[in-house]
């Protein structure tokens, strides 16, 4: 027995994985060996999720055939297409696909097996439909029709197409891109890990990737990305200077004890190395808008934390105005984390299948003890 | 850091919690500090979820407020009962219920709160719906109507007359109802932690107990009391004497090292007390039924395991043949046990939200290390 509660698990080791790694330390980040320094802007969203899913990097053979199945996987199921409307109207958007997902167990040939070959193409076209979900979803809420998905797009640019109904130019595509890259996997962070507590019971990939949808939701995981945003915005509606008001806000916050959604990582010593590409996209994104505003202000934002907390921004701070800048909608970044995100728990699940054994924790007892209970005629 | 992993979490404590507590050696569980030997046949599982939900045993109004409010809670929400026939006809009971409990949130007035207030209001209703969505849904795949409730019975008598559409006889009840105490919590098992560390970033009720629910479907897990009843069927379909078919097969398997379901467990080093009490109604159940071939070929299974391994019947193994004599189909076994397990799984989401700290464990990386990544044109 270990002594003693190890709260939140932090820097025990749950699980071995061959998926990625972090030096917390160094600020590095690698995906089966490969420093995301070395993947960003030289590797697809494609051939990361093939990476991780399959366990070596494609060759051209192999990466025409997983985007064309990709492409064929994009179709949603009858059950979750046939449901679409009504809860695009009765639930908001992580809640939605945690149900949509569900249902989308109903219509796939391969729900309920989890031998390695099922796991693999269940993993492709969960990958494939989940940004097509968010984007069918975004126009069921605004009772449009779903923009046709262009089968020659990649997921990135195909993604910002059915979203907006506009073709994305290059270079946006090639950032939205680089986002999914930068988040598809991220060691046993908290969603990854409830999929693995689920698949280790030996429960079906569905049924893993709905709990980890489930944990991402969370504002202290997924949902951190939205409140970045939500933060910046409500700055700015302050009136008075932006800059300014970031300053007074951020440094009244932090003096009465609250945290700043976007800064800190539990494994990071230094600066999260998604955080460099993401604040690199967010600034040439500003300056290609015309308005920079909330980037400098999440410049400022970073200088009054670094100083007053010595805390750097995780990947979820400078995605916020990245995402802004795409045209993407606020409370859509948390499933837009989820659509990269699914290419590494569905590997982290074909993992714990490939080798599996149950994840059941001991808990420290710190209730009463020795009560008699006392029956209802004598209480 | 740790040295290595621990897999599985072997012995790792997890959490603090005041809800349930397993002496491994004695063979003993207790709920808030009482002996389940001490709650068996002299609680009800209204009294037990209100002791987990709400931190003390209920006194006479408490309770009689409390069965109102699961009398009222009952109510299926709009987006989930609209979408029950759907469902019912294109997925398995587990993965219904996935779907409709996470449809559910959308019709549950305060999803989205994690306050302390909303938290105990929607274990409540959580509660007292996961019973008849089991039932509905019976129904549902049948193409009957779902039996009316009846508000004066409690929630176990309640299940088996809109299961079955009779009322159930006073002794049958009040076994069911033991069942359901002796289900309802058990420590840091895997569906409990994967709704831990779902809730732990702050996800709501909801998307931690559709976690759990997709957790305790897996065959290790929550699937295993279906799994030995389909195991006893299987045995006594090939024929000839079934006594001498159980102990034939079970040692010709044990020989060929497969596990046999329904027996050992991770935390009990002896007789896990509530197959004591299962054992006990099992055989009450099968002596009344007028048949006790299944009854009698368990205790032989009993025999031969304990001799060749040295292993105990769990919590699934009695349970199965119990819930047979009951009358419940099997493929709704491990809907029953989340029925009960709901009381424990929305207690400690309450309990994690009231103390919160993110669950985020390391990995160890056994993978390759320091690739240089070379671009699609080069490879």
């Amino acid at each position: 027995m270990a002594d003693g509660p190890s709260r939140g698990l932090a820097d025990v080791v749950a699980a071995s994985t061959a998926l990625s790694d972090i030096d917390g330390r160094a600020g590095l980040l690698f995906y089966r060996g490969y420093d995301i320094n070395d993947l960003t802007g030289r590797a697809t969203f494609e051939e990361i999720a093939y990476l991780l899913q399959r366990g070596a990097a494609p060759d051209r053979g192999e990466l025409e055939a997983y985007r064309a199945e990709l492409a064929t996987g994009r179709q949603l199921g009858a059950l979750a297409a046939g449901d679409l409307a009504s809860i695009a109207r009765r639930q908001r958007p992580m809640e939605a696909l945690r149900s949509l997902v569900s249902l989308g167990s109903a219509d796939d040939r391969d729900a309920g097996s989890n031998a390695s070959a099922a796991n693999q193409r269940k993993a492709t076209r969960l990958t494939a439909q989940q940004p097509v979900l968010i984007a069918a979803y975004h126009a069921a809420r605004l009772e449009t029709e779903l923009p046709a998905a262009d089968p020659a797009l990649g997921v990135a640019a195909n993604f910002l197409l059915q979203l907006t109904g506009s073709r994305p130019d290059a270079r946006s595509a090639e950032i939205f891109d680089t986002c999914l890259v930068l988040h598809a996997d991220h060691t046993m962070n908290a969603s990854t890990f409830a999929a693995r507590v689920c698949a280790a019971t030996l429960a079906d990939m569905h049924s893993a990737v709905v709990a980890a949808l489930g944990t991402l939701s969370g504002p202290l995981h997924g949902g951190a990305n939205e409140q970045v945003m939500l933060g910046l915005e409500a700055i700015r509606q302050t009136g008075g200077d932006p800059l300014e008001a970031v300053t007074s806000q951020v440094s009244k916050r932090l003096g009465q004890g609250e945290k700043i959604m976007g800064f800190g990582h539990r494994v990071y010593k230094t600066e999260d190395p998604r955080a460099t590409h993401l604040r690199g996209m967010s600034a040439e994104l500003a300056a290609a808008s015309g308005d920079d505003t909330y980037y400098q202000m999440s410049r400022r934002m970073e200088e009054v934390v670094l100083t007053e907390k010595g805390l750097y921004p995780n990947v979820d701070f400078f995605a916020a105005t990245v995402y802004h800048y795409l045209g993407i909608p606020t409370d859509l970044f948390t499933p837009v984390f989820s659509a990269s995100r699914m290419a590494g728990w569905t590997a982290h699940i074909i993992e714990q299948h490939a080798d599996n054994r149950l994840i059941r924790p001991d808990s420290e007892y710190i209730g009463d003890r020795g009560l008699t209970w006392v029956p209802l005629d004598a209480r």
